[in-house]
């Protein structure tokens, strides 16, 4: 037999609550995002924070460090879709099912500054979700002297593993 | 005055030699692809090594590392797009005037199979070069017990930014 | 002699005015992106309509046709994006000095809902204007009983073609 | 109950078949992406051809005509991505078992020519097939004088709807 995805669940979703903001299936979505985070070696790796976590948002500093560079000194564009796949992998992840799990089908980046700075901070939104694929989309800034500035921005597709445990 | 892209140069391009193998103007270009990549803070510390250049193509190798994983123990999509971006921007590097540098304009991955294994390898060809954007498509392998598979396909857009060093 | 990209040109930007709009470099450019739209024969044959033209956003309206079709009767992947496209290169467009023409480089395309309704409406905004490029997001909504639901969301990056006139 | 993707279908795959040919679980797979295809309204608008189906590949043709255009009288990007996207749809659908149909999650196109000439021909291929999500690649041609000039290359990303008629 082969395993279904139900076209009709494939277009359902979690309801919005009121106020445009989005009611996560599990209420332990932050911890569970948190936990997540913490067994990621290559966030740790890198030097990244999870700095907020909240339903279908989800934002990660990461402070400048020379180990993190390309050739001109700037943060690596690697290093930069780093952050903005886990915000955006996590921003998804907040509105899934307690027993699923999220792993990014793809995702696409312009970087459109040079990410220097005292830090960036990647923020992703969920624009679609859903219970098979959601939809992000976020932004990395670049901060210095109390000002910032948008250096990338990113689209990218999540999928819904149910019934794996994320750990 | 506004600096402009001349529209017949955006059209021109390198000749690829007989044989279908791009000529590279920048005889020095093997040199060059290695010093630069030398200079990539973010390559030594995840410990990524430039394993092939040619004209238009370029591959690196990553071995496995645990403090390199996401949340399932994979290596983190991050860290997979900084060697498939790399290897992306030094095949097109390879076919740049000498006096030029490279800068990643966008890319977009498809991450297809868990990145497990011994190590990863990302290979990169030049598609179409140019002296304003050069396109270039990637793939990325899991090694182990002698066998690849494929597990990450990108495609990108790179700027060569004449008349700046690459250091 | 290799026709440069100007690196601190590439960098230059125009000048947000205040209020967070853009402030287009010339004067022209509603009259001019409806030239240039009406000069679009594809425009035309799906029966697409330039509906708002603002600096740095443009939206255009589809009414639904059932030549506009995939298998299932929805609007097209196809169609779909033609509108996305045409309106991410006109709001980059007003942006543009006069004598420059655009040309799309690459865009990304996440379809998230069936293209039904009475009509779709495409929007984009610039996020990120430049001299040599230009970067827009765009959504398309479908339209039916005075509801509007996202359709499909678009991240696209346009070349400045300086010296070319669009006609 | 919350519809699951099986984490372990998910991973599953068609096999392909030796010599590196995909084997096509629905045996009958030419004849129904032809049936599919000509229900495309918007295939018959522009005036495409279904040029070649094989396990895994599709090719389409699409004669030049003035209606067409963007502004500059190359054929519109979102007409060489509908020839890409259902070059690419079709492709994986030949991979598909009998019950299922076939939607585009998203796609990225590089622009890299102007599509000019007497045709075009999109070809696609399946990178990886799978019973949730297939990955496809593919290449727009424009040919004149029987030449033929690379003017786009796509990336994509499909989902299996199982259990749900085509037509």
């Amino acid at each position: 037999m082969i395993p279904a995805v139900d076209p009709e669940a494939a277009m359902r979703q979690p309801e919005p609550a009121r106020g445009g903001q989005f009611a996560p299936p599990n209420p332990d979505y932050a911890a569970r995002v948190r936990a997540s985070f913490d067994r990621q070696g290559a966030m740790k790796l890198i030097g990244a924070r999870l700095a907020e976590v909240r339903p279908g948002y989800c934002s990660i500093q990461l402070p400048y460090r020379d180990d993190l560079t390309q050739q001109h000194g700037y943060i690596h564009a690697g290093i930069v879709s780093a952050i903005a796949d886990s915000a955006g992998g996590y921003a998804g992840f907040t509105l899934f099912p307690a027993d699923a799990s999220v792993l990014t089908v793809e995702y696409k980046l312009n970087l459109i500054a040079p990410a220097a700075g005292e830090r960036l901070v990647a923020e992703a939104e969920v624009v679609k979700p859903g219970w098979t694929l959601a939809i992000t989309r976020g932004e990395v800034y670049a901060e210095a002297d109390g000002r910032r500035s948008l250096c990338a921005i990113m689209q990218q597709t999540l999928i819904v593993l149910s019934g794996k445990a994320d750990d």
